[in-house]
């Protein structure tokens, strides 16, 4: 079998850093050490560079629908632009558009249309849209399959995507003692209906009115009710993108009590805020929930420094700029979602690492390990071990560099993160193995991307 | 000015027990003394008695109207009914069952109703159905007459009664640092729902499921919501029907926490049970929230003596059983509600005080002082003071007595404490200084109630 | 029997305002009403006063010892002074000085001094100083006395009144489900003993460093300390002189958690601050704990709105200002205290009410009622009730003063209260149907003061 | 250099389990992988076996003195068993017994003993007696020299070793924000000498009133305190031995409220209980804290579970059971401590891991790895990575035995274990590349043991 040996970088893996080599034998990491050699093995200098576990995103909508126009790009180009971010597993969406079909059916189909196209490994989020018992009992057939971790909108229903507190309380019945995993998109409906319809009646909808019209109460609200449900049912709630001080609070609190909880941040609410909203083309920003301010910036910051937030993803979600333009004179109508599949390791590199709000460890952890064990790939992706997939980045500390597009600007006409500063690079990316990306240049066949299948038959000990 | 002088009673009013004399001038205490003496007035001997200012039941629905049949009693049968059972003040509903009439037009129209009828004085709360914006702008017209109480329905989607978040938070937004009060229905409309359709998918509706179909878990995260939106705005919360040990709880770290939250629990939480529901005739016993354990039970006697939990009301809804039965094989259709209005003040007496769950002094402080301190007619009503109305109870702590039927079993066919002890009778029931209870003989005219205005115009320092 | 007749006045009691009239006969209140007559009885007119029950000290050291100079007040003196302030019961230590004698004699002998001297009416605390077995058993004869009320200092070792925490969590076990009350002293004595070195080798022994060298957490340690032991025993804790914002917060979390806890602050705590300890008098505003910042202040006074601290004493010590400035260069050698006994009322009323800090209602309760009900003497004092003890203050709203003098100053030569605006006046101190002060002057005879005895006998549900 | 491979064992470090090859170069591990080949090392076949880091005790006492008579054991005795049982690193304490000489003179003499004795590699916790301001002054001097992590005694003011709240507060203060460990043996000594008086005046000093006479109260007030202190200076608290649930609870909070502390509990209150004092023998179970309840175990070993303790030590202290047998009638005088460097490891195994109640990953956590986070060795020691010491403990999990005696049984004659499955063995314990015990046969030359310098310069980002 085809054997690479990285030498000479400093690798962060796990909460330490080693100088040591790492020898991939196929798709595995076969060994790590100090001067390791191995006469048949390719040779990749790491020489004064880091080396990550690969990446993972674990909260991406790729292609995302929408009736006002979809997002353009595809499950190819999305995933090349995440491997040339350091990238090397996704985990995107099925869900359950057409209530009709069971959520086997719904995620079998997206599964078919990913395993064609996707460069990088992926898995999915199942996303039920019916809230009614027979949705807890088609959950079985996904944990079968290994794909134990769900979604629940506790919002949208003005686009048939929103289930009920019944639904998402026996979800977490279900889950409690297991090893599933209950996401939530935690805002509430009836009180973003409400003041919206407010902010409508003073003609208020402006983009640069968005943030006031779904303040913190709407998202601090939710996410107090999961977690008294996760708390009343011992269920394994996990939190999509949490952005407030408020709701690190509220994680705390639960987390102290013993609640198995696990929350989520993403790039945009640590590195934006929310007076991008008023700026001329403030309408690109919409996203939910909104961007929020300094103080709570720095809150999440903190959060990820303790622990009470582990993971961050991009929420990225492809919409282009002219599209939302479109909409520019009412928030209500403008397609929400940031991209960002691209840019997450070299921001958060930049802006967490560098200006020393986080570790080196603590960013590998929130950007790939932590992911990996809250979503039952661990071991086998996350971490530099023998035995591990062969998934990792080569990055660069040196050089910086100015946004001006987004990596897919094939595909999407902008990136919020236009003019903001990238401190160093990424070299590779290697994925079970195989070289995707080298001094910056991709190469993988749409496709070579494996569905990964999590663990979900024993409960793990803590 | 006629006088009356009630003479060698034990007067239990304000936290304190002291042998002395009432002298009543018109329909105001005007002298409280030791050997008082008044020449021209009428003597009326409480000696071995007990004297309590007038019972106030602050949560009753009388005459309440239903698709499948509507309670029989009129404001005059159950105010007459009240009365004979100690009670001289009640608040009812002005509930918007017609969203196009206007909060101030819906409570007048009630206001003409009762002050025809009743005999005793009475207000009411208000009962907004509308979640809309000018809902909220309504509120100003309805404190203006002296009306400054509302309650909103979380639930009840169904019956056309349920408010949403946004107004409720909306509500509690205006509440802060007033002296209104913002009542809740505290139950979750969707997990009922929800948890009721997985009842009747298995077939499982007969009344002896409703405590299970209904558990805790929907009042509590209810609870939980509305004390969290009130911690937010800094809003005056009021729990209408406080059930469970849990909800206790939270009330107890809510006012720990300087959330300004009154909470009221009724009669039957505090002395039936849900093995009720199990009964032959458990359907009679469906009311919402459900009757809970013992172990709530005995948490809530223990919040009464805490003080978290500060009233007890009836919440009289005077179905028949008749009427109930007609539905007894599926619990979503059973009319809900028990009446009660009559026979409060004895049970609380002899399964509160005689039992040594409470005080006497306490027991008064919950059914009487704290109600209208509460509901802003104290210092008028809830205290045996000079310058107070003349509203007394005196009460023979002598005698005990098997209850058979309702005080108003000419409307109501049934009691839901039939077989419960009482011991101690209501000898006599004075209302502003007429005497409308003689030796548990009722005279009074349908219509001597007055509407009893409230205090808004300033805020109270605590 | 002698009659009075209080007429015209606007009487403040147990939570309320009443115009009304209050009739006495011989030492107890017989009736009150709105236009009493009563032919024999002496009238005083109280048109445009207001009336309030006598008020109560319940935490002085009168002719207190030192061993640098005791304070030269004597009971006589001393209380006299308080009745021209509006006081008509105190209570004073019974500190163990001699170790050999046993509590009940320590208690005796203090008892027959006060018996001669006293004007008012006084209890005493039981102040034990030994640290063994025996002083629990001891504090059964007191119980039996009518002397239910301990103190335990935790700190003063150097002055041999210093009690350790065995003997304080045994008293308090004692306590548990008893209207006994366990009070404290609460400071850490090794942390002040060790500042206090920590700032003698520094040479800062100044007045000037006093508040920093005995800082908050000297106090907030052992307040954390003793509600622990509370948590732990169910004991009636006392908190004497609470002073800081911390120990606010403290209080407030035991009381959620149902801990029988009463905190006390004084006058000075309120009105006074550290900035006087930098004035070129500074050593004689030494006291213990000492003058904390306007911040504690304010946490105070939101305290007493609250409920969470519910009592303000003067913890009168009459030593001199001659006296302190002896040692004014060295604070571990200043007589700790400051006189207080004589203008507490008008001071709180002054600052507190007319300042809108608290209401008229609440200083009443602060200042008397509180007190009556936390020590046993309820509702004997505390209130103006038929059956009650006549004691009454009648206080002339109108009118304004500066302090220039402490009421006792033949016998102490300054009040740390110069120059403080007083607004309005103690018209009248009436004790037990006596009247001790009229317009401002003082009649009454050395030893017309009772002792009074205290409930111990059952516990009373509250 | 000489070369090790281990091969074929189930690798088990920082929360993992691989099977895979370590490489040994000298002191060092190089390599880590599948199928490692290297011609010119020695093989080490760990088929069928656990790797583990080398196990670290972090609290022993050896040799400890005591004036009834000293422990027996020596540095190379101890440490020689230790070995025997897994341990390739031990903690001891530097005691200032002698308040003459300063922190740093007690710490190098007690270094040069140790370093002429031990066989496994070690390190000092610094024990300070004075409770001066020189003391805080004097531990600079030992952090520069690596030795940063201390211990101060709350109790044994019998025994000249306790220092007071004042220079704890200190302490704690000068860690915040650095590395260093203010650890505390936290049990009120006030209380305890109260409570022994209690039974000494009753006669009741037999061994089995001990538990009772230093209830749980005693412990968990000096923790209470202590973390008061942790919370208001920001210091970096260690619990060692904690032993009831009440202190798991109050570690708790403070962790969720960001108090950096860390806990400790030992091998005997997991595996023993207070039932051992009742027994014949019960005097030789005498140490302190007192063996706890059930009840407490289970608190310990859930607690081990969810990282509010993280650490598990042996507490080791070989006093003879002979002595301990001399003054069997009066537990104020048995010295206090059990022996138990020796089978810590294969008694958590046994009782932890096998019997379900940690993992295997936890016990590796719990015995090595968060000890050496803790204590500055990390990841030189306590992890199986590249660069990392070649401490290795290869445990056979096969077979099982019954503790019969200590392993160190020539010096102390008995062990509190005995009578307990063992499963499994330790089949080789390497450190730094030296197999110091190979088929349970030990060989290492007395002061082959190093000390291990502990990073002090910068503080670690979390």
């Amino acid at each position: 079998m085809k054997k690479l040996l990285v030498r000479g970088g400093l690798v962060v893996s796990d909460g330490k850093q080693v100088n040591c080599d790492i020898l991939i034998e196929g798709e595995k990491i076969i060994a790590i050490g100090r001067s390791l050699s191995c006469p048949d093995a390719q040779i990749i200098d790491a020489t004064g560079k880091l080396v990550f576990p690969g990446m993972i995103d674990s909260h991406v909508h790729i292609g995302h629908p929408n009736k006002r126009g979809s997002a353009r790009d595809s499950f190819y180009t999305a995933t090349r632009s995440a491997a040339l971010g350091g990238v090397s597993t996704i985990i995107d969406f099925a869900i359950q558009w057409d209530k009709e079909k069971s959520l086997l059916e719904t995620w079998k189909e997206k599964v078919q249309l990913m395993s064609r196209e996707c460069v990088t490994d992926f898995a999915l989020h199942n996303c039920p849209t019916v809230s009614e018992p027979k949705t807890i009992e088609e959950m079985d057939a996904l944990i079968e399959e290994g794909s134990p971790s769900f979604k629940f909108y506790m919002t949208y229903s003005s686009q048939n995507r929103m289930t009920n507190d019944g639904v998402l309380y026996e979800a977490l019945r279900k889950s409690a003692g297991t090893l599933m995993r209950i996401g939530v998109h935690a805002e509430n409906d009836a009180l973003i209906n409400y003041l919206s319809e407010q902010y409508r009646q003073r003609g208020e909808t402006d983009a640069s009115y968005f943030a006031e019209a779904k303040p913190a109460i709407v998202e601090n609200e939710a996410v107090h009710r999961a977690l008294y449900f996760a708390r009343e049912t011992g269920g394994n709630l996990f939190l999509f993108h949490l952005t407030t001080a408020e709701g690190v609070r509220l994680v705390k609190d639960a987390k102290r009590d013993g609640i198995p909880v696990v929350a989520e941040t993403c790039t945009h609410y640590l590195v934006l805020d929310e007076e991008y909203l008023k700026r001329e083309d403030g309408y690109a920003y919409i996203c939910s929930p909104p961007l929020r301010r300094k103080s709570d910036q720095e809150a999440l910051w903190a959060a990820l420094r303790d622990g009470s937030v582990s993971i961050v993803s991009s929420d990225h979600c492809g919409f282009d700029k002219a599209l939302k333009r479109e909409y520019k004179g009412d928030f209500t109508k403008i397609p929400n979602g940031l991209p960002g599949i691209d840019h997450r390791l070299r921001l958060i590199y930049t802006h967490g690492v560098r200006k020393g709000k986080i570790s080196l460890e603590t960013m590998v952890d929130v950007l790939s390990t932590n992911i990996a064990k809250t979503f039952g790939m661990y071991p086998r992706k996350g971490t530099i071990s023998v035995g591990s997939d062969a998934d990792l980045v080569i990055y660069d500390p040196n050089g910086e560099e100015i946004i001006e597009r987004g990596i897919d600007s094939d595909s999407i006409d902008w990136t919020p993160y236009k003019g903001f500063l990238l401190e160093g690079s990424v070299d590779m990316t290697i994925s079970r193995g195989e070289v995707l990306v080298r001094d910056g240049e991709f190469s993988g066949e749409p496709g070579r991307g494996c569905l990964i299948l999590r663990d979900i038959l024993q409960k793990r000990q803590k």
